[in-house]
């Protein structure tokens, strides 16, 4: 007997007909001999509808409403499983966030959790039951309902095993598990078997919208065994653990892109100490993200440098520059969009060296100019110009031998919460 | 500065124009200079929408999961009614059940509350905010959500305002008060001033569905002024409370009628101590609620009665009855519908004799056959045909001075919940 976590995004529960596939797929592990726990999202566009819901009444509601309204529709689908459950003839008890033992932040929108009791899930589990918690919720100290922000569901599913020493947490979605890159830009992706916490984490960072980098976190922290695969067969899907076995001559595991990329330059900066320290933090100060950095040589005094933002944080981004020329004075800004940022993650890069160079050599056959590289130990990214982003991803992929005989099938779009 | 509570349907929430109105409402009453407390249904269709998604999985959901499920349809109106308030300028905090204290025995779908502790709600108000509070809705001491049953919402009204000793306890209906009878029947019913918790709890029991008889029992116990409003326009409402001021020359407050009535009667049973606990405790064991009992003389060692329960439950009485016939002998059982319960209540009965043979004598001149009578010190209930029911309620309405010159306007069927 094994203890199994099991999360359930809402696509796999959008409709009566889905919630019953998802409550046969639950008893049958129950009939393999196993405890079973269940995390589950909301069904289909119920947050969508709930949001719309209080946008017709204001612009900007306040999160701690928010949070009170939104938490209904995990309560709903926690509700509706364990009804189908019963229907099927199995013991089933139903758990809010608050319930489950989940204490967070007082963060409306975006808590953290801050301790798990899981006594009562753990009571109810061995009164024989199958226990379904509500996924992206907690309560704080003071007994107010917060939500975790998106890939939140992830995030108490992991959370959730690691609290209960939970054997598994699967995350069933509609792919059948972690590809070697997106399986719609490449037909012959490569599904992995398994891949380390760091590397996706990389993966994750970089838009595989697979798993949500802080579950991914989470897991890694406490060591909980992840399983990503599908919610419509049995296949065997990819194991997310410390350290994966590395195949036979794969260096690199996947290839990730990230379309959502502005690039600023600020040309002519005044080199003294504290200018970056100024600009990032006047940036970060207006809650911008910024990704890559990257500093050019000085000459005379004076320096370039780059960064990349999301598209929808430049504008913004270009009027803190104008705010604080008065005390960092610079020549000119300059920005670009119609970027992408593509990346190579393996933990195989550390001890093979030459693998940044072939990357740069693959995309410049493309005749594609690179703007930025940024690297880690398990990763090197490249910001290029978006127009070829296809073929660089293909033409990488069959470059570092990731190519597979198979063509992959690709479901619908993947639900992240 | 006064304290209220203000109670609103679903029907009064039921979209976000409705929400909106709703809320100016509450600001209003907050301009006033008043500390004010909210308690809100589910919007709408919403409990029957849930209820419907619980069906298409199983015909006998465990109520547990169900009060899980229904919950959260307050829950979201709690929400959305503090979005509104807050997008109008004003500080506002929604409460679940449990966050605003209301603890309930572990009897899922129909639990009776335990206590309230009202603190946290209490310094939200003493903090500025308008607290809103979602109805129907408790927790046992385990932590398990549990809900009120039909009329909850009313319940949780008064109860709070019980709890937080306001000063009054508003219910805002789609009706502008109490009616002297229904005025869908009586163009010219009269809107009472005021009522006494008696005479209302006998007419809320006798089918005027504004207020739930078990939130008027709650205020009668714990004294709450209770004042049933339209939330349409503002006009006075009809308040609720011990000693109503008798209006002059008005002995009769009102006239209520039930058509949910079956009568069955048992021939012949032999008159044995014991005989009428066996059958009627027969019938409570069976969950059949038994309304009015009439027995007639005893001959020859023999008695025939006669009772009546609810249409629904006809067919249930009379199995129990053949049942029972080993242990008490009877001669036969008949049964007859198509009867209607016509009642007149009023406080002034005691002291004004001779109420009772008018009533029999307005009832008779319509040429109408009574077939069973009950009474109580501020009630008389007669059963009688169905065929002519309206005459007889406009004649009984006419002879006890209740007419009033102006018409009624009649808005849609009350939300009961």
């Amino acid at each position: 007997m094994a203890v199994y976590v099991m999360k359930f995004g809402g696509s796999s529960v959008g409709d009566s007909e889905r919630m019953k596939r998802v409550a046969r797929r639950i008893i049958e592990k129950q009939d393999e001999g196993h405890q079973v726990m269940v995390v589950v999202s909301a069904m289909g566009d119920t947050t969508d509808d709930l949001i719309d819901q209080a946008n017709m009444l204001s612009n900007n509601p306040p999160q701690r409403e928010m949070d009170m309204l939104l938490t209904t529709g995990e309560q709903i689908s926690i509700a509706l499983l364990s009804i189908a459950i019963h229907e099927m003839g199995r013991k089933a008890v139903s758990f809010t966030g608050w319930q489950a033992g989940f204490r967070t932040e007082a963060e409306h929108g975006r808590a953290r959790i801050t301790d798990i009791r899981p006594e009562r899930v753990q009571r109810a589990l061995n009164e024989g039951n199958i226990v379904i918690v509500a996924g992206f919720q907690g309560m704080t100290e003071e007994g107010e309902i917060t939500t975790f922000g998106r890939g939140g569901s992830d995030t108490t599913a992991v959370a959730l095993a690691a609290a209960t020493a939970a054997d598994y947490c699967e995350i069933y979605t509609d792919v059948d598990g972690i590809y070697s890159t997106d399986p719609r830009i490449v037909k012959n992706a490569r599904k992995l078997n398994e891949i380390s916490y760091d590397e996706m984490l990389e993966l994750a960072n970089l838009g595989a919208a697979v798993l949500h980098p802080r579950a991914v976190e989470y897991a890694k922290q406490f060591q909980v065994r992840l399983v990503v695969r599908s919610s419509f067969n049995h296949n065997e899907g990819t194991v997310v653990k410390e350290e994966a076995t590395m195949e036979q001559g794969v260096v690199v595991s996947g290839i990730a892109y990230d379309k959502n990329v502005a690039r600023i330059s600020i040309l002519g900066v005044s080199h003294v100490p504290g200018v970056l320290a100024k600009v990032f933090g006047s940036l970060a100060d207006a809650k911008i993200n910024v990704d890559i950095i990257v500093q050019s040589g000085v000459e005379d005094g004076k320096a370039d440098f780059s960064f990349t933002v999301g598209l929808d944080d430049r504008e913004n981004a270009l009027d803190v520059l104008s705010t604080i020329r008065s005390e960092i004075p610079y020549d000119d800004v300059t920005y670009e969009d119609g970027l992408v940022k593509i990346s190579i993650v393996g933990a195989g890069m550390v001890s093979h060296p030459g693998v940044a160079a072939e990357m740069f050599d693959v995309i410049s056959k493309q005749g594609v100019n690179i703007k930025m590289v940024s690297t880690s130990e398990i990763k090197v990214s490249c910001v290029i110009e978006g127009t070829k982003l296809n073929e660089v991803i293909k033409a990488l992929h069959t470059a570092y031998g990731l190519d597979t005989e198979s063509q992959v099938f690709v479901g619908g779009p993947q639900d992240r919460r």
